[in-house]
Order: structure tokens, then C-alpha cells, then sequence
């Protein structure tokens, strides 16, 4: 089995699993007063510092969640919640038009189910939002909050997000991004990014999956999705997944750690895919951002004539797993948003494949692709063209 | 070291640890389409069934959450705006005066930001709602949901769901029940309560922290509280935990196959703690329903004139883990919402101490309670009427 699909998911790490199964084989609810109880805190403080140290946060600016998408939504309704609470003039929630279904789909709620206004910030051709177009956005004064995403997770595209967050912190809105593909891919600095509110996922750089952290500037109001027990500065309710979290720590960290060398070397095992798919394919279109400025181990095609949907499964039946965009919403035969946001046609957006490499990638992997991708690109314009 | 405190949480099962370790070691996002993801679907898909088998319920109910606080946030808030938006004079939100926090502040949010009415019903001495009770706040043809818990947290008391939930069906009314404590202590079958929605937890019962279930009837409506990639019917996004969600499946399973005999055994060690406390502290009063109708493992008791707080401490010097109430206010000076409400006084409310039994209980931990206990309460008086 090639799998090419690290962006969907990627392999726990030897020393998160083995640093949750320590810590599940004692037991202590971290709300507890007695010893065991103090005990499973101590495992989350020391957690929350060193994810802060990994990511240039303050420790009493980790909320621990439940992952990525439980994140993204906490800071996009709740933020959005507080701050029109405080000031109801501020009813206008800015998010660009490639965003993750999680952010996507959380702003669309607030716009139906909220009274929210929503403006949707466009791209240029490779994903990319310019700085320029949230300055228009930002200029009524009635925004509440903004969100852009570090890293795009079909094309890969990063996003200025020090540059973004700089506008948003001139116009006083508090500004979130969405860096579950960053971490551990390019570098991640939460205090210099001048963001109020960052996404992090434990399964997208070798932590467990059910585990995340919303990093939360002091100062942000955010109102809560779930209230109960008050845990996480009383903004995340819910018992505190010692093991999962401690797991995660050891995961952030070694992933912070390793980032420069990973990126490296699945940045050039990267460029080796490139260049022989487009060999292999000379009429593959590279989507995103073809120099610099996209993660390193994505790469992302469209095969013109061949369905996406039609390549992934005849590259699946020789052991070889892509995807055609987000895991999350695969199985629905829509085109990507993100690619009709960047200018593709509707036929060009659903014939395309994304390649993610990551920690446990090899060249062997790359090998398997290039013998496979010719023959299933040509079965799949076959196919393709007899059912036009 | 003594553990009492089995119903903030009880050790993980070795083979739900098991199975978590196994399924980590796999990789795979269960909405990719490639080998892997169907792989990890399937391991999804049969805990489903697993699950759905040994609580009475279908497959299709199942919605996997981040456990237990989740869980009564979605059925809660989730419930209540599905049933505003589809009727807007159903504005009324029934809830019992002893839910856990995560209901008891959920419903306070909705009353609070969504301008919810809410009808809080009171109980017995025991703890116990009246379904008169329910009647009663159900007559004025507002409600757009209910919900009482199967069995309390902090006394144990068990309510009488299934009259309850006749009732709510009889006003046309959904009713979610949260059975955290429930499952694994004492039958629970979704299909024969007549609930609509009933909340489960992992790390009560076995499983892993961070994994819990909504069980939600296939025809109730239910906002969801995290938008995105549109797992689990739609109503809760977020990349699914396969392992966590394979372990609290183990977790589940075993917990309701051993159920029976749980709850004899733990329920005569109970026993034998509840007589041995009242010989070793006399005037020590037993707090819940004295006879039947509570859970096998809780005991829970007032000691008037010496602090709860106090008592867990000195407790816990001597090794002995035991809890004032719920973990998740633990910290908080406040007296416990519950026994206020079964009409306790302030003191005693706060002189209160709450035993609880599971599966790795021995009368060895009965015994060293014993040992320390009269000590204990002793000195804890002292410091009392010293601070007078």
C-alpha cells in the first residue's frame, strides 16, 4: 500500500501511542482534588506547556477540543457570538472562499441560523487571499471576526497570514486561522502571526485523532458550543481526555521539532512526484501555488478528461490512496470549492487528484504512483469519454 | 491507594486498551474512499452496530460525539432549535432541578442567549421527579423538548425514564435522557425507554475519555453543534476517532454483558460500606434513595458539622479517593445544586461525601475507608467549629 493521503490522516507516532497508553493505564479525572486527580492535571498543564513552547503560545492560551473541526467552529461561532453580544452593530463574519468545510460550513450556519452577514474573500489563481481584498472587507467597521486559513488543505496553497492578521488587528477584529495543515509542515509562531485565535488537530501531524486545541489569545471573548463543567477557562466543557492530550503533546512537539528536516525531505520526495507525474502525464495541470509559498508535501493535479472519482478508485485497486480533495466531504460528487475559487472550470475541478506525503513517505511510494498513474488516467478518460 | 471516585472515572478495561492500541496502529480516515478509509469505516461502522446492539437501539441512531458533555450540549441545544425553528410557539425548555452540569448549563444558555423559556422540575426528597411532575410542565403546549436524567451523578438515585418519556411522547414533546452514569450500572434499553435521545460516555463505563454517544431516534430533528464535513447523519462533523470510537465500543459491550453481575457484586460491597460507614459515624446520613431505585455503586452521605472539602482531604492524605460531588465542579466552594434540591440545607449539602464503586472495586478499598473515616470526620469537625 502507497498511501499518499496524509492530509486526510497521518499515522500516530510510535511515541504518541505509546505515551497514550501510559498515561490510560492510570486513572484520575483531571477535575478531581484528590491524588490521582492532581496527578492526571499535572499530565495536562504539563501538555498545555509544551504545546505552548512548540507553538509560541502562552500555556493558558491552549483550549484543549476535540480536534480540528470542534475548534474551527468554537472559534468561529463563538467569537462571532461575543463579540456581536458586546456590540451588536458587529454582525459581519469575513471568510475566505477556500476555506475548510469546518470553517465553511460553521460561517454558512451563522449566516442562516445567526442573521449573520457574511463576506466571502476571493483568491487569485493559486488560492491565495491578497491582503488588499480583507482591507476592502474590513472597512465597514461592522465585521465581528474574520477567519483565513494558514494552509489550504486540498492545494496546499499558505496563506499571508501575518500580513491578514496585521489588518484585522488594525480594524480591532479578532482574526482566526485554521492551521491544522501547517503545524509540523512549515513553521507556526501563534504570538508573532498576530492572530487571536489558531486551529490545531492531533491526527493531521501524528497525534491521536478526537484531539485538538483552539489556541485563544487572554483576551478573546469566546462564547462556548458546550457549557458544563466549566473546564478550559470555561470555554471547553467536557472531561479532559488525559491520555489523548498528553499523547497530543508528544505528537506537537516531536512533529515542531522535526519540521524543518520533514519539510526537507517530503518537500523534495514532493518535487520527485512532481516532475515524474508530469512526465508520466504530460497534460497534468499542477494546481496552486507552483513555487514556493504551498505545503511540502502536497501536490495536487488535474488530469484533463478523467474524472477525479473515476482515477482515485483505479489507483485504489493497485494499493495506491489519494483523494480527490477534503476527506470529509469525498463521497459527495461535487466539484472542489476550492478549485472553482481558484478560477477552474467545473471539469477541471473534478479531475483532480491530491498527493500528500508525510512522516512515514518513501520513495518507493512515489515509485508505485508513477507505475500505476499512466494507465489509470488513460482508463479513466476512456471511461470518461464514453459517458459523455 | 483506595479509589472511590469510579463515577467521575473508572480505569479503562485492558481490552478497550487493547483494541484503541490496535486500530492506532492502522492508518486511515474513515470518509476517504481508498482502501484504507473503507478499512477504517468498517471498524466504525461494526462498533456502530455493536453498540447499538447492547443498548436496544439501531445502527442509524448511533452518533458518535467527544463524550458525555457533547453529547448533552447536541441533544439539548440541538433539539431545542430544531423544534423552535419548526415551531416557533414551542419555546420551552423542561429540565429536571438535579441534572449534570453540561445539561443544567446548557439549558441556562439556551435560557440566557436564545431567550428559551425554562420550566426546572423539582424532586423528591430522594432526588427522584415526579411524572406528575412532568405532567404538569408538559400541559401548556410550549415545550419544545425534555430531558431527565437516568440516574443522578452525585446520589445515584434512579428517575423513572421510562414514565417520564411516556409522557413527553404523549405531549408530542422529544425527550433525551442522560444515562452517563446509567449504562453498565443498571439495564438501559433505548428502544423500550421511549427517549428520543439518551447520552452515553465513555471513560464511565471502561472506555476511553473523549468518545461518547448521542443515541437520537431516526425521525428526531437535531441542529448540530459543529458544522463540516457532515459525518455522522450530518448532525456531527469532525474526522471520526476510529480507535477511540473501537475501544468505547469494547467498552460498551463488556459493560453491559457484565452488568448483572457488576452490579451484585458492587452493589454488595456498597452495601457493606454504607453499614460500616453508619456503625464507624453514627450520625452520618445517607443522602438518595435508601432502598432500591439506585445505582449499585454510589453511596453517598452528610456528616453534618464537618466541611465535605475538608473531609476529601484528609481522605485523601490517607490514600482514600473519593469525590464532594460531581469532579467537574469540584473546586468550586458551592453546595451541590442536587441535594439542595432534594431539600437539603446549606450544611448539610456541604458536608456531604460521595462513594463510588466499579469494576476494579475491592472490599480492601471498603476497608481502608473504614480505617480512616471515623479519624477523619473527627478532625474535620474541629476545624469546623474552629472556623465559627
Amino acid at each position: 500500500m502507497s498511501y499518499l493521503d496524509h492530509a486526510a490522516t497521518t499515522p500516530m507516532l510510535p511515541e504518541a501511542l505509546d505515551a497514550y497508553v501510559a498515561t490510560a493505564r492510570e486513572v484520575g479525572n483531571a477535575s478531581s482534588l484528590h491524588a490521582p486527580g492532581r496527578h492526571a492535571r499535572r499530565h495536562v498543564e504539563e501538555s498545555r506547556e509544551r504545546i505552548a513552547a512548540a507553538l509560541a503560545a502562552r500555556p493558558s492560551e491552549v483550549i484543549f477540543t476535540g480536534g480540528g473541526t470542534e475548534s474551527d467552529n468554537l472559534a468561529v461561532k463563538g467569537i462571532y457570538w461575543a463579540r456581536r453580544a458586546a456590540d451588536a452593530t458587529r454582525n459581519r463574519v469575513v471568510a475566505s472562499a477556500v476555506e475548510h468545510h469546518a470553517v465553511l460550513d460553521a460561517v454558512a450556519w451563522l449566516e442562516r441560523h445567526e442573521h449573520a452577514e457574511v463576506t466571502w474573500l476571493p483568491v487569485d489563481p493559486a488560492g491565495r487571499v491578497r491582503p488588499e481584498v480583507l482591507a476592502e472587507a474590513l472597512s465597514g467597521g461592522d465585521v465581528a471576526m474574520a477567519t483565513v486559513m494558514w494552509a489550504n488543505n486540498e492545494v496546499g496553497t499558505v496563506q499571508p497570514v501575518a500580513a491578514l492578521a496585521a489588518l484585522a488587528v488594525g480594524a480591532g477584529v479578532p482574526f482566526h486561522t485554521d492551521a491544522v495543515q501547517a503545524v509540523g509542515q512549515v513553521p507556526v509562531d501563534f504570538a508573532a502571526s498576530g492572530a487571536a485565535a489558531l486551529t490545531v488537530s492531533g491526527h493531521k501531524l501524528g497525534g491521536p485523532i478526537g484531539v485538538g486545541a483552539l489556541l485563544l489569545g487572554r483576551e478573546v471573548e469566546c462564547t462556548p458550543l458546550a457549557h458544563g463543567g466549566g473546564q478550559e477557562r470555561d470555554v471547553r466543557s467536557g472531561t479532559l481526555d488525559v491520555p489523548g492530550i498528553v499523547a497530543f503533546a508528544v505528537a506537537v512537539e516531536l512533529a515542531v521539532k522535526t519540521q524543518r528536516e520533514t519539510a526537507e525531505r517530503i518537500g523534495r520526495l514532493r518535487d520527485d512526484l512532481v516532475e515524474r507525474v508530469r512526465q508520466a502525464v504530460p497534460d497534468a495541470i499542477l494546481n496552486g501555488d507552483v513555487d514556493r509559498g504551498r505545503l511540502p508535501g502536497n501536490a495536487h493535479f488535474s488530469f484533463p478528461g478523467a474524472e477525479g472519482d473515476a482515477l482515485l478508485l483505479l489507483l485504489d485497486a493497485q494499493e495506491i490512496a489519494c483523494s480527490t480533495g477534503s476527506a470529509c466531504s469525498a463521497g459527495v460528487a461535487q466539484p472542489s470549492h476550492v478549485l472553482l475559487a481558484m478560477g477552474a472550470d467545473d471539469a477541471r475541478a473534478r479531475s483532480s487528484l491530491r498527493f500528500t506525503l508525510g512522516h512515514t513517505s518513501q520513495v518507493e511510494d512515489v515509485d508505485a504512483l508513477i507505475a500505476a498513474l499512466p494507465g489509470a488516467v488513460e482508463r479513466a478518460r476512456r471511461a470518461t469519454a464514453k459517458s459523455r
